[in-house]
């Protein structure tokens, strides 16, 4: 198991909340507060269940009272969803972030270990929330759906693929297919880690190699032939 | 679309429950009344989002009072996740229903098109629920992730594997990869059914078979080769 069930949360809470608030006793004007609310409810959510947090434990640890936390957030959720929605920017900025020079398969090992990484970091908060785990909701399933579409339309731009190639059905359903391969190997992995996460990347990257030598031959798929 | 967003819901409701109820005004025991609603939720729930559904909306439709449908499942959601798992037995079943007679590759079809046989029926419920619209909780996330498990062990014992090779850590996470591409892609094209249906199984059966390539020599994965 990557994420340890049994921890002691409260303890945790605490500890993560002082790393952050320490050095923000004073008095913080709006964006920094919400800044730091925000950095809170990414550590704490990314380690603890989200039923396991009130928002008292939060306002605690945050050192600021309910009444001032439900100002910048009106309920726990919101609180959740602006943390989940910044992991979510970061997650595609990581793994969009393409080195042009690389050859296509090495580009595709370089976007897989900065996914790897994210979800090793945020294994629990990954775990609960693809499972529905967290009590998701419309704009919770908003914010997970919008990472899917903005890494495929990522994928699709960042790779040196033929653009008419780009276009076909089955190319798209098949990188869409992949996204999902990935992503249920990935939350498999989490809880049974059978294979080692070279492994687990080295599968991910021979099987979009597979899936795309499927859908059309490599002359077709990339302007440069991957090496 | 699969499914008609804009279509007309309460005269929906209505109609559904006319054809479930016409047979059913004299009083009904206990296991009948059950099943009668579950039936009635099955239904409802497979075209319509569950918010737009109320409890009220469920007894006017099942010709009963709120207080006896209440008697039978204290909160909308109990239905729902009473009506969801009824669903899930169905899919599990009609996939896992496997001809022995047929080669491997034939046995993939047939599952394939009962996967598909249910989506199709059940697209809207099947869509929002996968994307979280339903407002998931930890019980519906775990009918959920019983499917992909029972899928996983079925499809496991119903291929004739060699015994070895399925308990490889690779064959085991690239199983579960694969459902995840089905699962991505499907959801995928109930939206955007970039594909025919048969172009789609076809996309799925051969990504599992190169999936299985990938893994290991077609010798070690077989206990007969498919054809």
């Amino acid at each position: 198991m990557l994420y340890d069930e049994a921890a002691v949360r409260p303890r945790r809470v605490a500890r993560i909340a002082t790393r952050i608030v320490k050095k923000t006793r004073v008095r913080l004007d709006t964006d920094e507060r919400r800044a730091q609310l925000v950095a809170l409810a990414k550590k704490v959510f990314a380690e603890s269940a989200y039923d396991e947090i009130s928002i008292d434990d939060l306002a605690k640890a945050a050192k600021i009272s309910k009444g001032l936390l439900y100002h910048y957030f009106p309920t726990k959720r919101d609180l959740y969803i602006a943390g989940l929605s910044e992991i979510a920017d970061e997650l595609v900025a990581a793994v969009s972030s393409l080195d042009e020079t690389l050859a296509p398969i090495d580009r595709v090992r370089v976007s897989i270990d900065a996914y790897l990484d994210h979800i090793t970091r945020h294994a629990r908060a990954f775990v609960s929330l693809m499972r529905g785990g967290i009590g998701s909701d419309p704009e919770v399933a908003s914010v997970v759906e919008g990472v899917r579409t903005r890494l495929f339309d990522t994928f699709l731009n960042g790779q040196p693929f033929a653009p008419a190639f780009a276009e076909s059905a089955r190319f798209q359903t098949a990188v869409r297919g992949w996204i999902g391969f990935v992503e249920g190997a990935s939350i498999d992995w989490c809880i049974h880690p059978r294979l080692t996460r070279l492994e687990l990347r080295e599968l991910f990257v021979q099987v979009l190699f597979e899936i795309l030598r499927v859908v059309a031959p490599a002359e077709l798929v990339w302007k440069t032939l991957p090496k």
